[in-house]
């Protein structure tokens, strides 16, 4: 009998520090939008992110003379050179680029994440890579939900949940965690009309409200890339053009 | 048109500093076991309960000549009259006792919501009692689970969403807490089969290997009691009774 590989979902990085995660894959979800626009940066060419985690820090990289994409609740930060959503990045000027990221959630949790064995980019957009990746390799996960200034989500979880269903159709896979279980639940309850579903999350409201809402099914498309976006010391790269 | 008063889940006490609760009627759930046990202990003429938090606390209050109900991880202190179990409290000894309890979640939480606007304990046992004092009082409500060693369960969720199934079928309440529809989501996929759904959860597991888990089909027994335990300063006593 081989040992079988466990799944667990962090909901907020608020819990992060519950779960030991220095020898685990874990992917980071920010469906609405900062996973989503890092998968999307990457497939239109961008060379490397680099999160950063307050406004000032981001001002500092303008100043340096970096690209900058950021945002605070959903608005464009006033200096920088566009926000969050994935749609910036499909432009032909971001091929090369290095580019400077700060968001309400994502970038925090992606900081917080940062002693994991991995740290991975998943969304939607780049689902059947994660998966086929995580299928593949040997390590346990964690599903690393960004939530809402960290609070628990709904768009995160669900996503959660569509691969934790994938994951345990494999043998090798297991999970004795309530959340994961949640997730996967809900996950069944959203997929028969996951843009109806996602409707009702209080997330959404916060961006119909803002006029972002144009992202959403977007955000919800399966595999428009084959790369895995990856932490390595403090940039996000492409997975395989690690040093 | 009134304003409606607003439902909140909070899935476990890491999060509970992210509500505001001193407006607020918090229901504390810990099903598996400890506000099932105390609403069980009211219904069998316990006069009041004094939670404390560590097993320090305990022994002192053992020595002091209190009845002293407690556990840590399920396992019954050596130095205490009996554990966490509602059977325990079954017995015509607790009529009119003044009991100082210590479980692994219940206790904590309790102690962490003491600010509460009122702290009311909630279980299946009590289940309508609580649920026609929410409709019939003013206030917002946040739903409080204790969950297991601050991560999120499934059966104090499940119990959340049971509620909130109630409650917004009154128009007077509303959500726009992603936490809420997950709880209520995951109480629809529970309860064609309830006892069946939380076979599955983690804590029932931990139960099971204890050789705990005789308790688990009476805690989702609903409305055995109409008393609802309310936190009256360092004590919990019945609601009704309180100076």
């Amino acid at each position: 009998m081989t040992t079988k590989k466990h799944i667990e979902v962090c909901f907020t990085p608020a819990l992060l520090d519950l779960y030991e995660i220095s020898t685990k894959n874990v992917v980071l979800i920010d469906i609405l939008r900062a996973t989503s626009a890092i998968c999307t940066a990457f497939s239109w060419g961008v060379k490397e992110i680099i999160p950063v985690g307050s406004v000032e820090e981001a001002r500092q990289c303008k100043q340096n003379g970096m690209v900058v994409a950021g945002e605070r609740d959903g608005v464009v930060l006033d200096f920088a050179d566009f926000g969050n959503s994935p749609f910036n990045f499909m432009n032909d000027k971001v091929r090369n680029a290095s580019i400077a990221y700060c968001t309400t959630n994502g970038t925090k949790a992606i900081q917080k994440a940062s002693h994991a064995y991995r740290l991975l980019i998943g969304s939607y957009l780049n689902f059947s890579a994660v998966k086929d990746f995580l299928l593949n390799d040997t390590h346990d996960v964690l599903l690393f939900c960004s939530g809402w200034k960290n609070r628990f989500n709904l768009e995160d979880t669900v996503f959660a949940g569509a691969l934790i269903e994938q994951l345990l159709l494999d043998e090798n896979f297991t999970t004795i965690c309530d959340s994961t279980m949640a997730a996967q639940d809900l996950w069944n309850t959203a997929k028969p009309n996951l843009l109806e579903y996602i409707q009702k999350c209080a997330h959404r409201h916060r961006l119909r409200r803002l006029g972002l809402d144009d992202v959403i099914e977007y955000c919800h498309t399966f595999d428009k890339t084959d790369i895995i976006p990856i932490l390595n010391k403090d940039k996000i790269i492409p997975f395989g053009e690690m040093c």
